[in-house]
């Protein structure tokens, strides 16, 4: 039907249970030879302190046999190792991908205003390559390059070719984007939304999804995976192969949306292929959780060309559990997915970086002004932005629209294509706009928006020239400008969020670029011809290099970039990364501090966890600050007038008992207390194992029947032969559960949930078990209060 | 008598108890008047979840008053807005005094040698700023500038001016080390070492260490600090002011150390300083370890110009419980130091970083061989300098040696600079050393090193020198520089845990660096001279530029600053900082995880980890891996024949009973039980809240005498009116104390204590109390470990 996976889709044996499995020592339960034990189910959250003590295990085992043979310390050698070459390998495929994606969407971009006659496949910058035209705009020009209309009429010019070349650029976005969505549609429910957060068929509030279970959560993405929740087939291998063509597609129809975020898609897809290749990460959550987090820093290297800026995304924006373990991989794959991405060399500059700027003129003081007001700009988009496209998706959740996909891609990519055509800011893909809209006007620059008047008397030096007054060229690229902003921002809002994978960072950084050149372009002919005005006098002097309105439009990307995402540090990380130099750092800076403050004031979260809110998510943010004064008893279940919570007793339970408990509740788990009277906490045993092991008795251990007690104690009592043959549990049973008691603040309680992974916590007081808080209890109370004040979470 | 604390110091009064304060949620405590309450005792261990919850309670105590009046508003804004005020102005002081450091080390470095006529307070450099010779060398003997000799005597040249000016250099040298070591003696023993471990007298063992407690513990350092440990006074104003001061000596003196480390503390100091300006930082040791870290990047910012680096330096090296949440201001603390240094600019030439370096070739494959070799030599550099130097550290300990700490600093300064003089790659400060190393030997470039015959058919270009062979001053350079090898590695292992401020990276930069340049040399003259041989003949063609020797200086220098501390991606981050481009990164990271492995291979620990284990300080390492099977049970106190727990019951304990409690036992806490006989844990009692209490009560409350029964239970009972009048002490009373049980996996209690930065943990059994574990025991029971199988840490 749509991106989300239907019921009864084939995971739907899912059940919407509670998470209750147990925590901590299952050691010796899992030497048994039981299949399926310590795997989890689709939909549901991992332990992390048990494949911890799993991995713990694994690891003890192999460092023990080590010393048997010599062949046995390869083998530990090699398991040493192959987090390495997990890595090695995540970089390469990642890099090439991302390569390979580069070039597809050159060449496809292109396609739909031309072809080159010398080798179709050539995109027209490589089809002008080897042209021995000087200037930029000749070489553009060159004769092996030919328009459609050139090519089917034979004419260049005229009303009659432009028609033609306008509708069938209309025609190669409507088919690209057909084929894009109906790949997704027809093979890959998870290919679409950006990877970064899905949006879904959205549920009329996200409170209410929170509190409707795992069933209502569909499509997750990859923050709530690391964050350990499992979705089988959302990073598998098919996902991977359809979301790099349809990736391609989308970005090549010329709709408003990069292929950053899909590309971190794609890099965690080649993770968590390459896990499946070691039984040390294939088979622990916890581990292959350590791989997709180091994956997604190699998935941001790549489409930045920032590795470093890649290392710390992973540590602000998807990294849970593990910030410093995984720092040195992460760091490792996001170099070797860096450098070969710059051996392939799509954009045949030999850099690593998509907009490589070089700047000649340092920034002045007074400059901070507009800087700042960029990013007051930036953030009152990013807030815009995010209030209108969660409303867009709600509505498209709630009326017919969310039926009808396929028609709402097809809409909007002819809507776009029909918009962008006539203007050429908009017709071009957008890497290139921003990548004109970052470039100094050098000597040698022929764009319109460097038609700037040339002193006559000027000797034409390489860089460095003078503030001249604009030209008519300059006047009319202003006005296209301003028109592209208006038309980026609002098919933005409409555009992502739709079932093709579409990315945020390009549009974004194009709305801020475009805003920024503009107030560049302002600034310097205000400059230029008020030098004489006070804020002027002391750092522009006539005839001197004031104002760079590429940097303008740099700053005006990051400031936006800063509002939609707040991600803040790695972001401003990544834009060093891009201009390879310190000095521009405090622009930067400026600007998407205001940005996030900005955007902070209209609602404190950005667009990513705006999406998981609305879909429902059990992601519990590290940054979510919890200052409430609850306690552990306002939040444990059983509520007041709830049933007693569902219990097991040590030595008292029947086989009978346990099955019709099993049958009747959906629990995952059920803590086993010493009797019902003293309801003192012996341990925790886990539904799924359970089930199993009562499975596994009734059918190899004589004499186990519905009417044997169950023994959760160390030793089963010597009972009389006519008494049916007990069963003896204890293996199966969690000796240390996680308990707190009843009067612990629930700011403790969140911070051990967040902190140590949990799924499920016991509630005790002196020892008698009260009742239990899951991870889903928690993320509700927080809901909930964050409802209730939602000022107080203001002032963190 | 030394950089120790002696006990009768006047901090001696802190008991050496076990850390048993209660944890949790003592709120309505702290509204009770009583003074000093929840604070700490000197050398003890700060309760983390409990500085979290008095910092949620003072902020929404701030929030719901904010609503009250406009007043009350801003007051919270400033609040809010308290913490960027702190940052910035870390962020101003620390790079106001790095930036005076530097500039009074050039000046004093240079007045050993000679003095500026103009102005005796110009350095070397800024004396000859003004000066018209073209050449560097020319320029350096401009006539403003003399050496002592020539203006005492009038000869520049000569034996005997020769030797005047070597007595000169080694009398200043000696008294500015005499000057150091007299005012860190005189006024602050906290001021000596690094910083970042500080060398004390080191115990026999360090795990002896451990076993001791905390009065064994004097000298402790900022990443203990940070995990939580108090040192009243390590961090405060005088430390600042000495700190400084004897920096400035003890680098100008010639003495094989640096001013990183060191740097990191008087940022930490500066840190330390602003938090008392804030109740919200001063008053609470948790907010203040935030203000701490952001403090250390600033101090690493501007140490090496490297913001980014600071930052992530401050992640991997020093942050304990916050690595996101704090990561954004200090981003900010960190580029605001950067930029006040830079708008001091010491070095002139409006760089940020200390050693700016820009190379004109690319690397080619067959040079990581070179490198990787680099890697090894730094990694044997760094294990034989672990050892050697914590050999000596507690040789110094052992002998008579640690009872003289002024002469040894003399000796060893006036060893130096008797070795030093005559060298002219050590007669100079290292940084000038290091920068020499580094350097490309451009057209202009007139130092010896870059002394190669030019081929006469040459038209000399700028840049992109070809490959050509090396002249006589090379090969005497060569020699120059192995000696200095030498020198370096035997000096810098007497040096360092010195009784003055001591940094360790610029030493083991220099090793590195003259390893590194000799290879390259090397490798370029084999270059030169067979470029038919099969390795060279793919990427050297003849009168091609194919290798810098700079180049590998500079991987050499990271080599061995990996190889010693172990940093790894801040250290590479650093290094890429430093030189401003990707294009290196991958030889650095080749001889950076080179040199960590060999360095691992003989010993897992790196420099600041063996001082923490030499001085038995309770830092519980992030990234030690605890991967034995042991339970809760095996190290939970009373051991097997231990006399019982010291308890206390809810209700018949008299005021008598726990006045002889408290006085017959040290310890810092009690936990508080149902009875005797059924020992179910009700909760806990810090020693510290319950001495406070009964003060207070018996000053206080009417009737409350000796035999008066202490009650924890929410109601007293009615008593006879003829018994003493009861103690109602549930205030003091921990409800929630955290709890495991006795069949716990110490794997997840030792995580539980890592991230929740506990400093106690009751052990129960179905409620009923069986022991406790503290911090200490959890340390001693991992070295405990580590010492029975050091192989099993090998593999993770």
């Amino acid at each position: 039907m749509d991106c989300n996976m239907e019921p009864g889709d084939g995971v739907s044996s899912a059940t919407p249970t509670e998470e209750m499995n147990g925590a901590g020592n299952l050691m010796d339960f899992l030497d048994e030879p039981f299949p399926d034990v310590g795997t989890y189910e689709d939909f549901h959250t991992i332990d992390w302190l048990r494949e911890k003590s799993r991995d713990t295990d694994r690891h003890r085992k192999i460092t023990s046999k080590s010393k048997e043979s010599f062949w046995e310390l390869i083998k530990s050698l090699l398991d040493a190792w192959s987090g390495w070459v997990v890595m090695l390998l995540i970089g390469l495929l990642s890099g090439t991908l991302a390569g390979v994606i580069d070039l597809a969407v050159d060449w496809m971009t292109d396609l739909k205003e031309g072809v080159c006659l010398t080798a179709f496949y050539y995109s027209h910058e490589q089809c002008c390559w080897t042209s021995n035209e000087t200037t930029f705009d000749d070489r553009d020009k060159c004769p092996q390059w030919q328009k459609w209309a050139e090519l089917m009429t034979g004419h260049a010019e005229g009303a009659g070719p432009y028609v033609l070349n306008y509708f069938l650029y209309v025609l190669w976005a409507l088919l690209f984007s057909f084929l894009a969505v109906s790949l997704v549609r027809v093979f890959a429910p998870y290919a679409c939304g950006s990877g970064i957060p899905e949006v879904s068929e959205a549920l009329p509030t996200g409170h209410a999804a929170l509190q409707q279970g795992p069933t209502a959560v569909f499509v997750l993405q990859i923050k709530t995976i690391l964050s350990g929740f499992i979705i089988r087939g959302y990073l598998g291998k098919w996902t991977l192969l359809i979301k790099t063509v349809t990736l391609v597609l989308a970005v090549s129809s010329g709709l408003s949306l990069g292929k950053e975020g899909p590309l971190v898609h794609v890099a965690c897809c080649c993770g968590n292929l390459f896990c499946s290749l070691f039984s040390k990460y294939s088979k622990n959550e916890g581990k292959r959780r350590e791989v997709l987090s180091a994956a997604a820093a190699a998935g941001v290297s790549v489409a930045f060309g920032a590795p470093i800026g890649g290392v710390l995304f992973s540590l602000e924006e998807v990294s849970y559990y593990f910030p410093l373990k995984t720092l040195w991989r992460s760091f490792f794959a996001a170099l070797v997915a860096a450098f070969t991405l710059r051996s392939i060399n799509p954009f045949g500059n030999s850099r690593l970086v998509l907009f490589y700027v070089e700047y000649h003129t340092p920034w002045y003081m007074a400059e901070l002004v507009p800087f700042i007001l960029l990013g007051v700009f930036g953030g009152l988009w990013g807030a815009l932005f995010i209030r209108a496209n969660i409303a867009w998706c709600r509505r498209r959740k709630t009326t017919l629209l969310g039926k009808y996909p396929v028609l709402e891609v097809i809409a909007v990519t002819g809507l776009t294509a029909v918009l962008a055509f006539p203007n050429p800011y908009t017709r071009r893909s957008t890497s290139e706009l921003i990548s004109e809209l970052f470039n100094d006007c050098g000597a040698l620059e022929s764009s319109q928006l460097c038609d700037y008047i040339n002193n006559p008397n000027m000797s034409r030096p390489v860089d460095d020239i003078p503030d001249r007054p604009a030209g008519p060229g300059v006047y009319n690229a202003l006005w296209q400008l301003a028109l592209a902003l208006v038309f980026k921002i609002v098919i933005t809002i409409f555009t992502f969020g739709m079932k093709i994978p579409s990315g945020l960072f390009i549009p974004s950084m194009a709305v801020g670029a475009i805003a920024g050149r503009i107030v560049g372009i302002a600034v310097e002919q205000m400059a230029y011809h008020h030098h004489d005005w006070i804020i002027f006098k002391n750092w522009c002097r006539p005839g001197a290099d004031c104002v760079t309105p590429g940097l303008y439009a740099m700053v005006g990307a990051a400031a936006c970039l800063g509002g939609v995402t707040r991600m803040t540090v790695s972001l401003v990380v990544i834009m060093f990364e891009l201009t390879g130099g310190l000095e521009y750092i405090v622009p930067l800076m400026a600007a998407a501090v205001t940005s996030k403050w900005v955007a902070d004031a209209f609602g404190k979260e950005g667009i990513y966890e705006s999406h998981i809110q609305l879909n429902g998510y059990p992601y519990l943010d590290v940054r979510d600050e919890f200052t409430h004064r609850t306690l552990a008893t306002d939040v444990m279940r059983p509520r007041r007038n709830d049933p007693p919570l569902a219990v097991l007793t040590q030595d008292s339970t029947t086989v009978e008992d346990v099955e019709a408990l099993i049958k009747d509740t959906d629990y995952n788990g059920f803590p086993v207390v010493m009797s019902r009277e003293s309801e003192r906490l012996i341990g925790f045993v886990q539904r799924r194992d359970l089930t199993l092991a009562i499975k596994n008795a009734r059918q190899k251990q004589d004499g186990v029947v519905s009417s044997s007690v169950v023994y959760f104690t160390e030793d089963a009592p010597q009972l009389p032969a006519s008494d049916p043959q007990p069963l003896k549990l204890r293996r199966v049973l969690n000796l240390s559960p996680f308990t707190v008691t009843d009067h612990t603040p629930m700011e403790t309680v969140v911070d051990i949930f967040r902190k140590l992974g949990l799924r499920q916590c016991l509630v005790t007081r002196s020892g008698r078990l009260l009742g239990i808080i899951t991870k889903k209890d928690v993320l509700r109370h927080m809901a909930q209060m964050m409802n209730q004040d939602p000022e107080s979470i203001m002032f963190n």
